[in-house]
Order: structure tokens, then C-alpha cells, then sequence
């Protein structure tokens, strides 16, 4: 199977945490969303995936699927290896709602195309949008800490003691908010976590600086 | 079980079709996200869900959740009656996508706290935050009938002949779409699916207007 990825994008890193976590042999095709306006718009990529954004999984078959979460949900119920979502249905519940936490009320607000927006269209200073990105990751880091702190259930990792869905969704939006120096205190468990993580190679192998694409 | 909802939240308008599809018996609990500051903001809710965001679902032995699409899953998983998702991989796949295309990459941009946020701290005027909204919508609901027109796999509904998960959050997004005059052209798969939708009760009666917390 192909992975449609860009290095940076934090919806792509997700999928390439999957893959690995499931040990499924893969190859990474990279798609620049910067280069020549964008190869996630030409009318090759736009067929096999019209939102025109990463990642799209591609099936030997030629069967495409964009949008991470699901993707990742297909892998887990497609192939065998350690299961990315708890047996329970309340546990499963959890792990989909610190996920979509994550996919649904951080990282949208946060993609390249609304920073843009905030850019071009509605002349938002760089000053401005570094707050409206850390405003948006701030609040929403602060929720998962309190989601992940006061429940039993967290573990090692955010769902007992194997990785799995919520945390695949916590490592990107930590790394990207390190990358743009959002404030990480009063996190103790996500970091606890984060560093858990960052102990297996499944996620030292999806990092941005590890892909064959990557730029500094 | 309980469902805490605000009347014009697209997010609950989801769950409350989920859970009347399912036929469950449940009371619908107001939360109004304006009066006050908003009520999703008191210190009780806040302890039910952290994000301070509309829906939760609450069980009978008190246990919250939140995130409507973690809740319809959870609802679909653990109680009979008609499934709302497909019963191959690929199905549930492809209605899950769909779904994340609006949960994700649509809605979240237009959330009150969004519009709020540019109004407030960017000093946005009306206009451009009504062309905001509109560029978002616009732009995602192309790629939804994008995804609804190319694919035999859509029936009368966004998937096959019963309505589930996609149709469940098309609707909601439709109708904040026509509340905000966004533009419903070259829309005709969309538009026809929803027609579907409004003809039965489980759509109608959690229509916003049908809800008692109901507004002009």
C-alpha cells in the first residue's frame, strides 16, 4: 500500500504512526503543499483525493481513502498486529473522543490552508496568527490534560499500557506545538505520555525530521 | 440517558438524529452557549466535559462522554436497532471519511467560538466573517458531493439505501449552510440526500426548530 504524505502535515504523521504501530510494510509518496501552489491540487492527486489534502491511503488495488482517523480505524479493523482501538465499547468511546479532541477542535484551526486564509485574505499579522495558533492549541492541550489526568483509565500511554488511536493524535499536535513555541506547561501528562511514545521507534520512524522528504 | 444540547449546535443536531435513528429513549437537557457567558462554561458542565463544547451524552450510571462523532459510534456499538455504520471495512471506511470531511475540516472553522474569536480578538468585520463561513462550507460541501457523485456506492442515501453516520452529519452542516445563504449550487447529490433525510421523523424532529430550546 502507498501513503500520500508530506512530512509536516500532522494528519499524515498520524497515519504514518499507524502504519508502523502495525508494523504494515508501506511506501511513503511525498506531496508538497508548498511547491508550485501545491501538488495535493493537481487532477492526479484531486481523483484520488478532492479535498486535496494529506494523507490518502492507497490499497495495491488502487482503492483510496483520505481523512486520518478513518484511515487509521481501516487499518485497525483491516489488518492484524496491536490493536490501535480498546476491546470495550466505552474505552473505545474514550480513545475516539480524546482523538477527535484533537482532529475535530485543534489541529482544523491550525491547518496550513486557515493559516493562509488568515494571511491573504484577511490580512492577519504573523504576530496575530502565532496567537490565534497558540490560542487554539493552548485551550485544547488544556483539555486533553484534564481529560487525560482525571480518569483511571490513562496509563502508561493514554488508554492503559499500549499505544494506540488517542495517542498516534497527541504526538503531532505536541510536536507542532513545540514548533511554534506554544506554551507547554501544566501538561504533565501529556508529556509523560508524549516521552512514553517517543521511546518506541513506530514513532521516532513517523517524525517529520525522519521522512525522506523532510526540509529543515 | 441524557443528551446535554443547545437547540442550534450542529454537533448535538447530530447526535439527537442518531439517537432518534436508533429509536433511544432519552431527555434532552438545554445548554444555552450564549445566556450568561455560557452555560457550557459553568463548573458542573465543565466536570461532565472539559472542552466545554456541546454535545455530552450522559448514561444512566453517570458516565460522560463527549464528541459527537465518538458518541454515535458508541451509541451505534452498544445498542440494537438500525446500524449507522456499513458492515464491511470499506463501508465504514468510506462513511467515515465522509463524515470527518464535515466534522473536521468544515465545522470546526465555523463554530460559534471560531466566529466569536475573529470577531472579538481579530476585529474581523460582519462581512468578511460571513465570507469566512461561507468559503469553508462552500469549499467542503463541493468535495462531499465530490465524494457522493464519483462513487456507485451512494444510494438514496450518502451510502446505500438507509441512512447512517454521513447522512447524519450532512444534514446538520446543510442546514447551517442555508441558515448562513451559502451558496447550494451544483449541489444536486447533496441536495437530494437530504430531501431524503427530511422525509423522515428521525431527521424532522431533531431539526433545531423542533427542539424545546428552540429560538427565533
Amino acid at each position: 500500500m502507498k501513503l500520500y504524505s508530506y512530512f509536516r502535515s500532522s494528519a499524515a504523521y498520524r497515519v504514518r504512526i499507524a502504519l508502523n504501530l502495525k508494523g504494515l510494510p508501506h511506501e511513503i509518496v511525498p506531496v508538497h503543499l508548498l511547491k508550485g501552489g501545491g501538488e495535493q491540487r493537481t487532477r492526479d492527486y484531486l481523483a484520488r483525493n478532492p479535498a486535496g489534502l494529506v494523507p490518502t491511503l492507497q490499497e495495491d488495488d488502487d482503492w483510496s481513502l483520505g481523512q486520518s482517523l478513518a484511515i487509521i480505524e481501516y487499518l485497525d479493523e483491516q489488518y492484524p498486529g496491536i490493536a490501535l482501538l480498546p476491546g470495550d465499547a466505552r474505552g473505545r468511546a474514550r480513545v475516539r473522543s480524546i482523538a477527535q479532541t484533537i482532529a475535530c477542535d485543534i489541529h482544523p484551526l491550525n491547518n496550513l490552508r486557515v493559516l493562509q486564509y488568515l494571511k491573504h485574505t484577511l490580512a492577519v499579522g504573523d504576530q496575530a496568527r502565532d496567537a490565534w495558533y497558540r490560542h487554539w492549541v493552548g485551550q485544547g492541550l488544556a483539555v486533553i490534560e484534564s481529560l487525560l489526568a482525571r480518569d483511571s483509565a490513562t496509563g502508561r500511554f493514554c488508554h492503559g499500557e499500549t499505544p494506540g488511536l488517542a495517542d498516534i493524535c497527541l504526538v503531532p499536535q505536541v510536536f507542532n506545538a513545540r514548533r511554534l513555541s506554544c506554551m507547554l506547561e501544566g501538561l504533565p501528562t501529556i508529556l509523560r505520555i508524549e516521552q512514553a511514545c517517543m521511546e518506541l521507534s513506530a514513532f521516532q520512524q513517523a517524525a517529520p525530521s525522519a521522512q525522506i522528504d523532510a526540509e529543515n
